[in-house]
Parts: C-alpha cells; structure tokens; sequence
C-alpha cells in the first residue's frame, strides 16, 4: 500500500491526479473545509501548525496499522498548515480501494486516528485576525 | 436538504462545482469505478440500463429516508447509462455536510440503498463486446 502525507501552505488545489490503477473500482475523496462557526463562536479561519517530523512518524504508523483492518491501494494525504479563511480546505484525503467499504472506513478511521494522534494543533482568527489570514 | 440525481450516457466529468455554503465543514466524494474483475471473469465494460422514472422515485424515497438519519446539506448523484470501459467511473456521489461523520455515512447507505433498492441493471461487457465499449 501506497501512502502519501503532504503539508502544505499554500490552498489545496486537486487537478490531474494519476488514474487509479485497474483494480480499483472505488475512489474517496473527502475535503474538510473551515467552517465559519467554531463552538459557539464565529471566526474568520483556523491557523494550523504541527510539528513535522512527528506527525509524518504518527500518520506512517497509522497507515499501516489500518490497512490491516481495511484493504487499500493507495492513500493521499494533504493538510494545509498556517492560516486558512472560512471556505478554503484544511483538508484533502483521496483513498483507492478495490470496494467502496474498505476505501470509507479507511478515510473515515484515518481522519479521526489523525484528530486523535497526530500533532497538529489549530488556533481560530477571530475577526481581528483577518488581515492575516492571507 | 438538496438531492439530485443526473443519468448521464457520456463520461462522468466533475469540473467546476459550485462552492459549499459556510455552514459546510465536509465535502464527501466517491468514484465507482469499473474494474477488469467481475467476479470471476475477465471483463472489457459493464453496461447499465435503468428505468429512469422509478429510479428517480426510489432515489428521492431513500434521500428523505437517509437525511432523518444523517443531518447532510446537499447530494448529488450521476450514474452513467449505456457501456462504461474498465477504468471508467459509472457513478459519481457528492454529499455536503456541517461535519465528516453524516456526510460519509450518508455516502455509504445512498450507495448501499441503491445496490438495493434502484432499479439500475449492469451487465458485463466480454472482449467479444469490446467494438461496442464506446
């Protein structure tokens, strides 16, 4: 199993990615995208960090230990980091499996193994923040 | 909540979609995607025919069924009609939702309820078929 785990600062573009191999017959992609209600408060982004050697170590771990409940070809992670306005994806996942069960239980566990184990700590911008958002 | 349903005879194309309101958090896509394995033969396509006005009933029936359950924003469905090549998408979901758990979940069960209950037929396409592939 191939998997992939990208960080990023710039917005998450997906264009032209390589088509599934002949064995898959199921693609999730998932986007989470920032919200503009945080709790009860309203807010302008979320400004993420992580610290990068560890989170690459978590996620590679996490791979492996779920591909063994659930059969996948192919992972592709991306997670913007710095600040993101309300609309834009935090957030990119694309999981090629033979069968579609394997491929949305393996997105679904490796977003909350994720939320769960891997360091990466987001901050919300509150309007006074907006001039950084950019 | 906003489902539609578009049978389509041409390549399924996703370009260009209208962005999420902001009270979106997670955009779930999934690709079904025609593989050379069905079963156990060796197959070029698979071609699919339904009856367009009671699939389009059972669909919108299962939506409100779906949507008690799993709180989601907006739905849509393409299925592709006619022969579709190995490697080719025969079905395309989008489902909006304010977090990742209803919105993949929702994803699951339409694509479930569908094999189930939509009277959508495929039947598989040998090499012998190929010239009619297109």
């Amino acid at each position: 199993m191939d998997c992939e785990f990208i960080f990023t600062d710039a917005p998450i573009v997906i264009s032209g990615t390589v088509p599934p191999a002949r064995e898959v017959g199921a693609v999730v992609e998932f986007s989470g995208i920032v919200r503009e209600q945080e709790g009860d408060a309203r807010i302008t982004g979320l400004s993420y960090e992580t610290y990068e050697p560890m989170a690459r170590r978590e996620f590679g771990r996490i791979c492996v230990e779920l591909s063994a409940l659930h059969s996948v070809y192919r992972v592709l992670l991306i997670h913007r980091l710095g600040n993101v306005p309300v609309g834009e994806a935090s957030l990119y996942v694309r999981v090629e499996a033979a069968h579609r069960g394997p491929a949305l239980a393996f997105c679904g566990a490796l977003i909350d193994r994720m939320k769960q184990d891997v360091p990466i700590w987001k901050r919300p911008l509150a309007p006074a923040d907006r001039d950084r958002t950019r």
